[in-house]
């Protein structure tokens, strides 16, 4: 299989070194088991104080969202030296470099490429270029709820879904606050539906049930293309 | 004045010298005067030549959007040589390349960046990258109309009309044939609100009348932030 | 064994879908059975298409060729994607590039490098770098003959000669009329010479009988060094 | 006049909007003076962070000073797009890099260059490149005193030394506790030695003070060549 | 004026100081009077010994003008340093580099670019590249000469002569002794010729008169395209 | 075992075929005996040459230790193209490039990196960051001896030393004459200090011998971290 596991800023935000050593466990046992994985890594609070500063100074959005790509890529940076007998070791900077490099056969690693568009569209970016079995979306949270959790205490997790369902439950929670449950922006979901990406959400906490999610064997959600 | 100049592939395809020295003389006119230039060129139908091979021979989606952005650097590459006094002579291939040849202080040219992204797209980027004073979108027809004109003989010409008032048009015209009006899809509409950029459209065929549209001289529409 | 592959212009031009669907499953062929193989594609009309409007707006001869040279690459793009699973995934851009991408053991596809030399001349320097068992010209036509077959009805094909020979008629052919049959130009030849490269040429549309053609059991002529 | 300025990563950690107010306006008024100017910015705790989760998941030493070149690269940028009108807009990452894009007569702002080596042994290189008039340590004390301020109540601040002298305080004061008090390792020392480069330590919060400390007008220390 | 000197090999053989001093001098006049200049060195000696050793050693042909061309590049950096005021610190490595770099307004540097051709075709590429007004081989003789001066007391210097008259020069010569009296090979000439470029042939000891040998004012020769 | 091996440049100065011809053999039976190997080559006469004449005319130190470092380059050009069949094509010029480079699993050849720096701290800088089990400098000596041998005649060569051994060695010696003796400049050192490498020193004429003297059975000086 050829998988896309996009990892969210958060994780490397908690600094919690055993949610990196689950990490790095889980990426040698898939890579072991014969399949092919590449890595996207969110900006998280890195990105975020640099963009508060440069905002403060009056920095523009383009050059603003390249603070948030390059700390997005020091944090792909950890990843690479963490998992340095698998990756390759250079992050690429864009989906053509990043094409180039995949061809190393070995675990390639990014963060965000360019301003305008969210490290998931990344993400959904690579899945296509590399025709991905699955785009596994690693958030804080277990899956994909009907409500949204946070305000609704009767949510209910959903195992299976397709891309129209989610896109119904994007549109409401955003409804709520902009900005806050962004797993997935429009520009991730028409590459997502234009290319038929299977696309896995699941909590970071469990990367070591990603082979076990996939078989529908451990909690998360499974979101199908129509 | 900064100016982002997005040509349409439309007009490579005319292969119409008159549009050729037309534009070069209209540049060297804007750069005499000591406005700064930016051009992004569209791929027209050397792009869809390519991408209909690759379709049929089963090239996937990133893939075939790349050959249309060879394409279009290849129209880049014919502006870049026709202005070779004022041009960059290198066709940047991404927007950070981009950010670091407009240092050169010459007028630098671009076709497309990246899989799943317009070159209007890569327009807006550049336009908000740089903070453009306008973003002129040179095309085939006169500006932006209320209804869509190959359907609708009274269709009238706005001359002024501001972001909110395009995206309805946009919309409706889309909900017609989808894909067939894409003067700017949703993802340069974002960037340009964001940025609060003026966006012109216009007829290349008047790209000497540029100086007098911004000054509402001339016909084409003028598209102002909110 | 190391093969080359130059594919004409034409073949391109044709826009013949089971051309390249024989191209391809001859490629997989060859690969399969352990052979390693680079591809320089020539530019074809779409060269000639940009360096006609570049030449009637006095664009210099060197930017000209740098036109074809990028329309080359666009073929080579388009042979790129099209042969995915076996091809690298970048254009080489010079001969030190690909010289370095060729480590990777894939399909190593090229157009043009630089001004002032055809791809015939790319295919032969890149034949003695690696040094190549056999470089192969696929063309139009079957092979070498002793007259020019248009303007003869009594031409014969060769299937073998030696470098000698073609020069000779090479010669002869080219004082006809400059520049309408150069399957190698002077600068290929000396390459050729000074590395004792043997070479084949061939029809594209018998692709699929490369090996065949190697071992002279069919039809197409092989070249051979003094 | 050519000055290299390396600015302490704990400017950056400070996170002080004023500071970096000031800086912009100072580097505006050197500009607008008709001096040339680079930086260097150090990594400071975003930089210490990373080496720490780093270290604690047994990254080898090479790659975790590389996540502190990395973090200091964020920094860079960070003042570039701060800077953006004055800035070379790309991160040079070696000195060859650095002393190409030195020719675009702008700012040149870089982070670390390499594991094993400081980013003041990168301003030193960075001013024995451009054979620059002075070095500038800009950091949070106000210059080279005869003791350790921190442990020594009479510490006195030393407006003028030899590099000779500096040399023997930085021993003294790092057989106190190695490591704490690092203005100059000994590579940058060797290579400040070997070009005779003039060396200012000053406080950044004094950095509107520059050209004054320069002319002995305001507190500093300026350490001469022997 | 746009010049493209082309400075032989044999100019750094010598190791003469003064030589060196009186290149740089005139280079500084050159530009003081605001000509614009590219250079081109050749690999001289250091070339031939790392070409011998390879070829000893079974190195292939175009690996060996890889190690000519490394050797050639060599030179140039050293005249990038002694010139380093006026020169771009990077010396490119293929034409398309060489094209970008000229864009900085100083003197570019370059040695060779690919394997099969000389250092004189990559100066006569250059020269078709920027149009330049003249291409100066600066040699260790004084001009062309009616027959090989080596060999003929009473060869004459010829102050004027055409592209064909050297052409039958050069050919006589060389059926002398191959490749002792290369000057300019057969895809140099052919540059020369489709772009109508004027040469001028100088002894390198003449340096300083560069100007007046243009005007015909001292030794050299001149040759004009048909 | 991945091995670092440092081959100083009195070993390209000799010019000796057999020596060459020993190195390839002895980099084929480590490769098949399934090792890794990066090596490091050292500039030798050709560096010196060519920073005299830098240095007559006044070029910088910078700019002098970078001609040394391209001469350096072209020693490990040669080294790539004698082992082309083992080696990656490319000279890395830096240690993030080398790092991407090693990826290829081939047997990558470094010069020099940086001005301030010796090619021995680059073979250390390239140990740590592959973490080599072996850092072998091949020098014109058979190892490190307890004195100076060129002054000493009771000199001892010592089989296993510790590096603080090697250091106090050092010390001594460069106190007879500054620069005579550098196998190790304190940069490397601290490199090789603060990773634990373990050193050989061997004579280069001895190379087939490697495994040998790695495990004990032949002439030459193991260093041992403390």
């Amino acid at each position: 299989m050829k998988l896309v596991l996009k990892i969210s800023g958060k994780f490397f935000d908690e600094e919690n070194i055993e949610n990196f050593i689950s990490l790095r466990n889980t990426i040698k046992n898939i890579v072991n088991e014969g399949h092919r994985l590449a890595i996207v890594s969110g900006g998280g609070s890195t990105a975020r104080k640099y963009i508060k500063i440069g905002r403060e100074l009056g920095v523009n959005e383009a050059h603003l969202d390249l603070l948030g790509i390059w700390a997005s890529r020091l944090n792909a940076y950890l990843l690479t030296f963490i998992l340095s007998d698998l990756s390759y070791m250079k992050v690429p900077e864009n989906l053509e470099e990043f094409i180039e490099k995949w061809e190393s056969e070995k675990v390639v690693i990014t963060g965000g490429f360019q301003p305008g568009q969210s490290t998931a569209t990344v993400a959904a970016l690579v899945s296509e270029a590399i025709a991905a079995d699955y785009l596994i979306l690693a958030t804080n949270v277990d899956g994909v709820y009907d409500k949204d959790p946070r305000y609704n205490r009767d949510a209910k997790l959903l195992s299976k879904l397709n891309i129209e369902t989610l896109k119904k439950i994007l549109e409401t929670s955003q409804s709520v606050k902009a900005g806050t449950y962004e797993l997935l922006d429009p520009l991730a979901i028409k590459i997502i539906e234009r290319s038929k990406i299977k696309v896995i959400v699941m909590n970071y906490k469990r990367l070591n049930k990603i082979l076990d999610i996939i078989h529908g064997k451990d909690i998360g959600s499974i979101i199908e293309p129509m």
